[in-house]
């Protein structure tokens, strides 16, 4: 992980504080029958997302570091841990709704114990020995960010499976943009960028390993893919015509019968979606979402261009820096149309994760850390493809253009969208 | 279904109340988690049952007898039908738990709702034609009764399956009993019985078509196998090997690799069992207890006996009529001991469900009722062995000698048991 | 098994080899290839069914009963026991298509070598002391009777399934019948019947336990149900209909989208059947067939009329004792249609099993034989149903009125029908 | 493809023959059984791929080019298309083993007819003329060899999952190379090079998009990783230790009890492997073999070094360019011990393919081909990983140091080993 200068304690409490308090927040909306479902694999309850990021603080840096440090329950670890084979068993994965117990109170007082002792940890430290944990406390609250928007994600899915589709929050006032923005493709030069995180903050592993990559040419599209473009493909046939698809994209569209983006159902013949404001018309000028690489490399076919590589979409980032964005922050919690008054790429950051055609692997020189935190990203790497930007449910603090997500390319969960390059 | 006498109205709004109140009382210990999740494809969550025994009364009752009755909510009726094909479609039985909301307050409501309207209902309608509805009335609160014991089941399964194994309630006080009752074969004569009921009561179709059956002499165990006894069969490599089972109840067992009945998991080398009060110690007096059909035929082999047919059951029944049981009014809600004092057959009636080795068919001249009641048990007439006698999850009042329940010979979340017939 | 008093050893060798040259014949169109897929789990390789049977007699008579007897080959006892758990270990059933090797030619010299032995075990025993291994000889050619019954569908289903849909044989000139046979219901009488067998020949384990049976008047329909009969059901929606199917049925119709019995399809808008003779046009008279239980219960039900269960069919058939049938020896080995000269009931014997609404339990007072016998038919005593009267694929000899054949009520490749009665 | 300049029809005529040929010698030693059987779904019946292959030929060249071409059979084509959405339905790959018939003989019959044809347009073609389908003929010869090394591969896995464990042929005297090489790690200098095919003669499609990469320093294994190394790894508790795995490749290792290469077993305590001359001790010097990536890499870890990527061995290629190898003209079919007297870098080309730590994506500036052809290799570039190099199985004119072959991560069928790289 990086290497952080230690900054004053307040500060780094008044941002743990911060970041926890987020998280209830994002949780507040919900029922507790809510926190404690699991409608797919992928998916994890709520209830187990909050107490999960409590025992990452618990397990990495209150034993170790706040000397008598006593846990909140001694099967928590047993329940909470994720995926560290080094932190001992485990609740399989897709057991985790078996949780029905502690109730969601207790996870919430689980919750201030642990803030309670970070608290009096950070309080104790002399501001010279704050170093020893300063860099796994950033990646806790890393870690927190990162559940934040899979809270965001499998909240959406659990409200959209539910018969009753409910709505997550109202809209915000004002936030629809009803004008199109046409679609051209602008250049990014050639020649040798530089790829992986050079910077001094925080970064996960999987950003470093900078090395040189030598990218020919090619133009980028200046926004994301709409809704209005995606339907033409899907009235031109897309989805029933293999020549655009890869062939096990082509069967899973077969096998699960996909005609449309997740979360699109047709009501009295007009397509509709559900969002976090409810089930609402498809707004044509709004970006594409949540379909899968092998949907969003379709489309692209299609269309006669193609997805971005990771390192080319690092490039145009540094071609056309990436300002803002519709993170988290705008509480819109869905992807907006782009804005027709910018001239440049808009929409890198934000919006919605691009799929890359890039294979979610190491970088040069890459080596997995020692311990539990070796298991956090390493591991992971194949069949799985890179996202880039961030999206509508990310921390705004959270990104970076070196930052790399991943899913495994039949994923349609996330909010994820289409970025085109122009074929050479 | 039986052709009731009408009864004063009031008289049946008591029993309806108390009924409906029984219910809710089952669901009292839990917490809104506890009540949405599904284990297994077999459990359906709390909440569910609460709501379709409402669904049940509205759709067949209040709609069509209670002028001017509007139904609660309108997609109710698709998230609360069962198996009805003839009431629409509905939730897929695996997907109950994608139902978080309505939230557990809004069922309450629902079930108070329809409490009101039943209640209006049978006040506003003269006894003359009270029968018009009777027999549904009795219909809907027997169903209530059968899923009050599937409450039952289901939570101890949600609870079971619970890594923290959270206790449900106390057990009550005194009701361990610890002496050993010894085990023997009393004569059931052969010769001409009568099976099915023959009385002025309710009854369920599948118990009609009285017929005539012939038995041969045999002779009955005077009570349920026994913890020891199961523990025998265990300690003497009881499940490893084939010559006692049936082949697909040893391929199950190989398969999940089975040794010991649900809920026995062993502690620092001693066999404990998860009960509604906790994970216990086994009792050794206690009947052996959630086993599937195939444990108890490959015990009964391995013991050189063999289980009861329906009919001799029904005709031991008649030769040694049971007064009285370990119903879910003791409150235990686990099988208890034999009574050491009692010199006949006991535990025919409540502790324990006995399996039969008795195909689930229809007796002769059975045929379904026209429309949705049609649907409540012929349909499931394959594949399903009968059991006998109830259990202390099921109510008193709802048990008969002539009862026929039934499951798959693989399921073990009920409280089925063995009771052993003499081979010829 | 049976107690068959010792015969002389010529007629028992001139059986033996009239049986094992049946088999072979059975083969004889075969390609090498089609010996040895498996194109579904039920479905056994023609070369493995040949080599099982040459195993059943050097295991269980050559081996214990002719002195210094050599195994063919130590693995083909591996390779080709079947389920007989007390005789070893073995190839498990879904890979029997693994076995490529040994080819087929060397099947044939096993077999030539087990026929040696029995010819020389026979010739060298004194006839008082053949009674040592008579029994089981005996078994050993009802055992491969009954796979060559298995035989010819198992090649149905490899021919059937292969998209040439190739002939297996010419069907034999003047076997079409096209005169069209009136169904009507004739009267068993009510009363006690004895069900089980008591003659002094052969007979399988699962048919002692000879018992008193009291059955009630009923009507049984003259002849096998027709294909004319099940289009109409077809045409009237009888797939598609809940109210007409067991629930698990049901499902299965729509998990598998079934629309026709097994082997039907539909050419230029006409359905078509394969057959042992190629793809033909549905003849109309002709029983329907490779159907499941599930179906032939589904059209009782449309039909108004009912299934008989098996004791009521053997009741029957003592009513109206079966002369002849449509058996192996025909050379027809497809159902043909029921003769309109002949006046009571028909085809009780030969053209289709029968499936009856017994589940295939064991008879008062059954119990399995020591040893391997032991596991021929005792534990296969669940989920399974019985069809009764032998099939188009049965040889002659082989059935008798109280023979219990048993299928799973899903399986649809075995040469099975529907007999119906009248509901009372 | 690539465009090849015509060369006389007489040379082409004879290099068309020796393929052809070869073919069918690879199946000589098969019985007919051999040929039809599909132990999983990626291995194909010998049968179906020399059928597969003429398919080719007579599609992609006779019919469009031979005038007045009469198919052979009317139904080869849905019988015998492996994955051609263009050229038509056809049976599912998983059910090959359906085709039982046509029988072996046909399928000779069907080359020799497809043959004569071949034959006779080239006779009947200019020279001037030839261009128009001398590039498919190159494909389909290419694609003819592609087969031949799927043949052996699959040959192997149908012989090696029979009980009988049968020789496919004796192993060639003189064979065995019994001294260790030791390994060393030799220089890679670092800098840019070009990647993919520039040369005149053919290629795929996959090797086009010529272009450029910057490489860092890195050191390679002088020889492949030997069968005494993985075996440290395994007593090591290398397949115990979750630290070295990928995540995937763990769960997959514990979900098939994985503990050792594919065809591995123990044999009286000792270490055998299954080969093309039936089961031998493991030979410690002999290049682990029959891995999937996920070992390949899990060792790699194991061993504190890493795999290469594509691209580092294209670049070592050229470096240490590879100049013979244990292709399949040894007629060994067996990876052989690295030589002790060579000094370099030996075994790149030959003996197994090697898994990189590259995905199969695209080049920069592929696009796939039009019609048909343009199915051949573009829909396949996911999920799936380059194997460089060619194998003991692959024809030595059909290899390249550009040649990019491709898996699944988890297949282990292949001839397939491991080249370790140092860690920077």
């Amino acid at each position: 992980m990086s290497t952080l200068t230690a900054s004053a304690s307040q500060t780094l409490l008044l941002r743990y504080h911060h970041t926890r308090a987020r998280t209830e927040a994002i949780c507040k909306p919900l029922e507790p029958e809510d926190t404690v479902v699991q409608p797919m694999v992928d998916v994890s309850p709520p209830k187990w997302h909050m107490a999960h990021t409590s025992w990452f603080f618990e397990t990495l840096i209150l034993l170790p570091h706040l000397s008598g440090y006593k846990v909140f329950h001694p099967q928590y670890a047993y329940l909470f841990n994720s995926y560290y084979n080094s932190l001992g068993s485990r609740v399989l994965r897709h057991q985790r709704s078996t949780i029905t117990r502690p109730p969601l109170r207790d996870i919430y007082a689980y919750r201030q114990h642990v803030d309670e002792h970070i608290h009096k940890l950070l309080q104790q430290t002399p501001e010279e020995e704050l170093v020893k944990f300063l860099p796994i406390l950033e990646l806790g609250l890393q870690h927190e960010q990162q559940h934040q928007e899979l809270l965001i994600t499998d909240i959406k899915y659990i409200l959209g499976t539910n018969p009753l589709l409910p709505t997550y929050k109202e809209q915000p006032a004002g936030t629809i943009n009803s004008d199109a923005t046409p679609g051209k493709f602008l250049e990014v030069p050639g020649g040798h960028y530089t790829i992986g995180y050079t910077g001094e903050g925080f970064c996960f592993d999987n950003e470093q390993g900078v090395h040189e990559v030598q990218i020919d040419d090619f133009e980028i599209m200046n926004r994301l893919v709409t809704n209005r473009e995606f339907l033409e493909f899907m009235e031109d046939g897309g989805y029933k015509d293999f020549r655009h698809w890869l062939d096990e994209g082509f069967a899973l569209v077969n096998q699960n019968q996909l005609e449309a983006p997740l979360y699109w159902m047709k009501q009295d013949d007009e397509w509709h979606r559900f969002t976090m404001h409810g089930l609402q018309k498809v707004n044509l000028n709004d970006p594409v979402c949540h379909i899968s690489f092998y949907e969003a490399d379709a489309y692209a076919n299609w269309a006669g261009k193609r997805l971005l590589s990771e390192f080319e979409w690092e490039a145009a980032s540094q071609v056309y820096p990436p300002q803002e964005g519709n993170f988290v922050e705008t509480d819109l919690l869905e992807p907006s149309a782009a804005n027709p008054a910018i001239e440049g790429v808009q929409q890198l950051f934000g919006d919605l994760w691009e799929w890359t055609y890039s294979a979610y692997h190491p970088y040069p020189g890459y080596s997995k850390a020692l311990g539990a935190v070796g298991e956090y990203n390493g591991k992971f790497m194949i069949n799985q493809m890179v996202l880039r930007g961030g999206s509508c449910a990310t921390p705004e603090s959270h990104i970076r253009t070196t930052y790399r997500n991943f899913f495994h390319p039949d994923k349609r969960w996330q909010y994820s969208g289409i970025r085109l390059a122009s074929r050479r």
